[in-house]
């Protein structure tokens, strides 16, 4: 018997990080988990990466994740940002190896050509579009909202881009 | 009984990383372990992380390992490259919070004051420094011996550091 496809999508920050867990099931997708979690400024730095690296573990074990969906980082105007970027990152390539995960990394513009149909839309044309495909998110306070719909467009972006190989395979 | 000071100091690259671990106890300072680590290009960028992260778990828990020192990174000629590093500095970050390492941060400046008494020193000038006190060290081949001698002048700026810090307390 072949595991169920299921897709963690992580939009990772050190504020805050957006995160998804959608499981594709007899050609059905369910939404498993969605959220975010807030690192505290005030721990050290690897104490902060400690807490971020437990919890995805223990969200991978516990929805039994197959694969990682991330999207690529850019260079934003703050270079020690993308550094500290670059320790989340670290942390979930190294989880990825350890749990054998397959990766999916899709840019910026491949997250808003996959879910709204143009790579030039607006976040807020791709927020929308994951509220009408997930209502539920509707509940997500507004200021940690668009975390979760960032890392829910990438999760349908590594599900989709999944459903295309099999597609291509048959 | 405290556990003596045992502190790994690495220079963490894709290409070559360079490390040390140096102890110190009832006065003497050992070296305990040093050399270099090589990651395959060819793997994908999650094994090599793996790799690194499993090869220092090793070193710490061998050498039952109490501090880390490194070399704060400066953004150079190529961005890909300052965003790899942090991969690999994430890794480390992890291990420190998992295994309760102090950590060091020194600026490369910091790290060239400490070893030569001059912060605008030339590399090459640490290298010297480094052999001196380590002769083994000169059995190294040519093309990694630069790693290893970066990964101890960082080792040694945290000793020193420590040693600093415990003079001012007595």
């Amino acid at each position: 018997m072949i595991k169920p496809l299921t897709i963690l999508g992580i939009d990772p920050g050190f504020t805050v990080t957006g995160y998804g867990v959608l499981r594709k099931q007899e050609g059905k997708t369910y939404l498993l988990d969605y959220g975010y979690l807030k690192l505290k400024p005030k721990e050290h730095l690897s104490q902060r990466i400690g807490v971020f690296y437990n919890f995805f573990k223990e969200k991978i074990e516990a929805h039994q994740v197959s694969q990682l969906a991330l999207e690529t980082p850019f260079l934003g105007k703050n270079v020690q940002t993308f550094l500290k970027l670059g320790y989340l990152r670290g942390a979930l390539y190294l989880l990825a190896n350890q749990h054998d995960l397959a990766l999916h990394e899709f840019s910026p513009r491949e997250v808003k050509q996959a879910v709204t149909g143009f790579g030039g839309a607006q976040k807020e044309q791709v927020a929308t579009m994951i509220l009408r495909l997930f209502p539920n998110l509707a509940k997500i306070g507004n200021i940690e909202k668009q975390d979760v719909t960032d890392a829910l467009a990438v999760c349908l972006s590594g599900l989709w881009q999944d459903n295309r190989k099999r597609l291509l395979r048959s």
